[in-house]
């Protein structure tokens, strides 16, 4: 689904969660990333050396990062993204691990142009086990309602 | 070329650049990452809404950012990511445009374990008119040299 | 978004609607549906061809058919595919069309087991201009509410 | 093989098969096929919902049927699909199943345009135990010899 | 079509002609190919450079090459790839362009073991202008008749 | 990494060793290449005959050679493709081997041009287990130092 659904900033609320979806990323997922990104680092496209070294290839950090900011995206017209802070992976992922995504409305703040406003997601990607692997900040920059 | 290259803590240097490499975006690689990630905001696959809100369809700011990652990687073993700090998308990608990249290390600090020491590189993301489309700073765990 | 929401039989109205999301399909994925499911045809993956005789690639007809059916699917995991009617591909899709697909609750019916129904939709895909370019009938066995 | 092959109406003769080439669909195609089409059910993307509800992840009915289509389909410029009835999926296809496909004519019929007749084929694919997974009918519209 | 159909040594015979077949070649293609390959060479991946060097993106010579053997290869079940020579690119493929491939047995000789003789096929690739882009030779191993 | 160093012909010495990345070759390699190139082979893609004949699916060769030649490629402007002769596969690659490509400059000759050297170098696939499964010579047309 990729309706876009507009909110201003006044139409979001502190501690509002989002989210909920999970995909398994695989091994030929890993590769296709490598391909398109040029990051063909042993752990995530050498068996051979990734067994041996961490019992199996990794998935990217980026990718892991992009699953979730996918599972979590509004299609909101009237927001940017402004950037993200603080993307940590507290555990690695392996091919084969199945990621689920939320987001939670962290902070709403006043923006010096006076037409926006400055909503901070974040956002929390976990494995098929409950452990988190992925957290990161999300600031948007929404239209305020004129 | 996927060589890994054992590089210590020691062996950094503040100041020290890396990358220049480039490639291209397509609208191909654009889609490809939508179905690895599942983002499929119109700005990136909905040609007629793109083109009437912003000239054409834009890249994944995390496709970008996995590419400037991707062409700035060490394969270092001895270093693990920490986490990215501060990304930012100063200007959009449009799919054709060309990014190169390079990092600068930027700083050089102690860590709490004594066998590791952080490495933090700052990383830039240039297109072809040579304006900056991503910057963020990478935090690397290096091992000290025993 | 995956997030399963469970709908039983008795949860679906006649005249109800679905979909609404849109995408672009291009020659890169035209090409990839080709190398997939081994469809070749030269008014597909031949451009001199394609281009003398139509006026430019197409479209294979089963990738517009996935598509309207991936933007209208709902994950009900109640329900079950029993199969699809009248598949009809009224106008052509170039690569390059964007795509909008819609669903319609139809009929509702009984089934000779006593647990579950019938839940028939229709499924509309149009092009940029609003003309329909795929309509089908999508028949799903759905569990009656215990 | 894309070699085009002119075949008129009357060469068409009741009975006739075709097909008969094979396939492995792989987990990897699966997650290709949900990019493309957006169709991201658990039932094809989630390893951990689908081993527990279906013993493993399934492959979308729409790739099974788009591979039955690719290994039957003629590249007879003569003819053009006039629409597919009946699109039955007696089985379920699992990540890892060979497909085999083959077509039968069962019907030929007058068309109200006179320069055309109408070719039903009968579409049948089965995995590597013999079992059916996909039956569909094909109506192509053909033309007649001048 | 991916029928295997048997063919012995004694049933090649001098000049016979095989292939006929084609498909274009996308910048999408280049960039898929890049990804599995590693070959990230900017005549292939760098717009840029690529246009003012030599007019727009070139596509991969492996992946012609790749594209030619796989327009003419037989699925004959006795024989066995010996070997390629004589791998020869005289014009450059650019993304865009159609190819047409072709094949023609110019060698049958005897091999040292007794049970297996060895045809040599001259393959030709052409351009949508008929102008030759890739010729190579390759050797296959084939059962003997019994 | 793609930035382009520049070699000329004088630069070249005898016995000179390069290359020595690796990559696993997963079947998701395998069915993209197959899509590429329409070389749908059933050692290929079809698992069940595959696994009869060969105890698992094969490496399409080419895409073999094409990873050794990515792994082993110089970004040279000054260099030309001329060709490749006597590419050779002593052993099968499975999905799931590893490759490992090295270079080695086994010869630098005069050509009829004057500004021109021709550089041969031979290539080499090795797999996990250090078996050869690729061998080829490329010959690059070089620029003299003017």
């Amino acid at each position: 689904m990729t309706r876009l659904v507009e909110r201003y900033f006044e139409d979001y609320v502190l501690d509002e969660t989002g989210g909920g979806g999970s995909r398994t990323l695989d091994q030929s997922d890993v590769n296709t990333f490598a391909g398109l990104t040029m990051d063909f680092h042993p752990a995530h496209v050498n068996r051979a050396f990734a067994e041996e070294r961490f019992g199996g290839r990794l998935v990217h950090g980026v990718l892991t990062f992009g699953l979730v900011v996918g599972l979590t995206v509004e299609y909101n017209p009237l927001a940017v993204a402004y950037g993200y802070e603080r993307v940590r992976f507290p555990r690695p992922v392996r091919a084969g691990d199945t990621v689920t995504a939320t987001s939670l409305v962290v902070d709403l703040a006043e923006h010096r142009r006076p037409g926006i406003g400055l909503v901070t997601k974040q956002y929390t990607g976990v494995n098929q086990d409950g452990e988190t692997v992925l957290s990161c900040r999300h600031v948007l920059a929404v239209d305020r309602r004129p």
